[in-house]
């Protein structure tokens, strides 16, 4: 009999379902709104439906399920499989998601932060393969990080290790809304690269991106269209991006020495416009050693890392 | 028969050895030039004839020797204990040290990096101990540094991690010789320090830093110490010096999440110039969790950090 294993991305807005065969395909997906500011308990039943959906899937199909994976945002104590707090999922405090799952399945639960299982899916069945150790960076809304050592996630003492877009990359530079100056975060998000074409649009320079903030079109790919036409604030805007991003990835090769690091998310879509950049950034100021070693590598997997990841820990461990 | 082990600081300038017993008291120190000028035979020799003093020392003390463990600086494939490269130690390319050594004695030879053997001291023996994760920083000439994760020394594919001197604090910041801009070692290293009084004391501003620099007294010891009386210039350095590692040590937390962070060398003994400055970007800058559980600490074991952790490479291993 073949084994699989369902993977969930619990995410603040949506909820994703995948059953993932050993051979690594996703064979049957869900996806459904998380609605998580209804509470705890109506996401813990969205989450149960959409588990059983795919668990009779695997039945039907012939699958033995060897477990359940769930990738959630904020901090989890993976150990015991309780979700100690989420700031994406309101009410969310010390939610033992193990247990509770387990009173409606009978398959090992696994429950790890959302960001190391991207990192995990990846390293797994992605771009890292291969690697063994590795710094998966995640580009969204926010940034994100996921660092796997020989193999292992390095959660630290309080399973907050991994904290890539918080590295202070300008110390002078613009606040962060985690209360530092200058994060990763602040140049290489979404989010940062909408507000650096928000201001270029108000500027008195000739861009494409005033067009596209009047006519409400102002979007991360909309910016990097107009870089790939050659609208120059729009190039600098993203070359600002691959540039800070450069400099923390630089960062990560002279103090983890890793072998690779994947660069996800969103925003890696972009990824013509930023590495140029950040390589520049890499090759001035790391070490040429490490540097040489460290395959900077585009993500591959998309928004099935996490879905992937999260399986891959019923998968692996599980043998 | 108690046991103890054989540990030696392979330095650019001095070779230092001690006797550890199990108990951790080191019973008997050699101290030579390294003489690393004259090339690796002579090393070799000198190194040999101070493990053979030691082991005698064991033998008529009544003790069982575990192991010789040897700090070297550069990078170290410690799996068969060859030292690849040393910056330090001209002519030390592809150097098979523990078969080199095994010709002689018949203890197990360990060789580290020594920036990992100082960590792992602490580690063992210092303000690490009990600590499960810990990156140790050592404020010297340069800045060095050592991540131990769950015990194990994370050394990275080449044997290259743990280069926190090198993190960029500062984008635009000062040129450093490893050719990046902005490193913490340009900030915080005993030579930085001097860098900036050399500055202080040639500008226009009242300070004991110009008596010092006309008399030839200009050390961070001097430094400092026209810092405690009140000095502002001089105050003002260890600020910098402090404010820029509290930039790194915030870096190392929201990355890792370790549970301490210990900061040695010759430049920590300046810690209450330095430690305030130092916390108060902890504070501002890196998460609350995480921040929260790192204890920041001073390292206990000086010079001696080095030894103890060499040494503890034979009594930790073999046991």
């Amino acid at each position: 009999m073949q084994r699989a294993a369902i993977g969930v991305d619990l995410g603040g807005t949506n909820l994703r379902f995948g059953l993932v065969r050993e051979d690594e395909k996703i064979i049957s997906r869900r996806r459904t709104g998380t609605m998580a500011a209804e509470g705890v308990e109506i996401v813990l039943e969205r989450l149960t439906s959409g588990i059983q959906t795919l668990a009779m899937k695997a039945e039907s199909t012939g699958l033995e399920v060897a477990g359940i994976g769930i990738g959630v945002p904020g901090i989890i104590s993976v150990r015991d499989g309780i979700v100690r707090l989420s700031p994406n999922l309101p009410g969310w405090q010390d939610v033992p998601l193990r247990s509770r799952l387990s009173e409606s399945f009978q398959y090992p639960v696994y429950v790890e932060n959302d960001a190391n299982a991207y990192a995990l899916g990846e390293y797994w069945f992605g771009a890292g393969k291969g690697a063994k150790s590795m710094v998966c960076i995640t580009l969204g809304t926010g940034v994100g990080g996921g660092i796997i050592l020989d193999g292992h996630v390095w959660r630290g003492a309080d399973g907050m290790a991994g904290e890539v877009g918080h590295i202070t990359v300008n110390p002078d530079g613009p606040l962060c809304p985690c209360g530092n100056r200058g994060c990763l975060e602040r140049y290489s998000s979404a989010t940062a690269v909408m507000e650096m074409a928000a201001q270029a649009a108000s500027g008195s320079g000739k861009t494409a991106l005033k067009t596209l903030l009047k006519s409400g079109l102002l979007t991360p790919e909309a910016i990097a269209n107009a870089a790939k036409k050659g609208d120059r604030e729009a190039v600098r805007i993203y070359s600002e991006a691959g540039k800070y991003l450069g400099i923390a990835v630089a960062d990560l090769i002279d103090l983890l020495n890793m072998e690779c690091i994947v660069i996800g998310g969103g925003m890696s879509g972009a990824w013509e416009l930023i590495i140029g950049p950040l390589k520049e950034e890499v090759q001035a100021r790391a070490f040429k050693i490490p540097a040489g070693r460290c395959r900077i590598l585009r993500g591959r997997l998309k928004d099935d890392a996490g879905i992937l990841g999260a399986a891959g820990l019923a998968l692996k461990t599980n043998p």
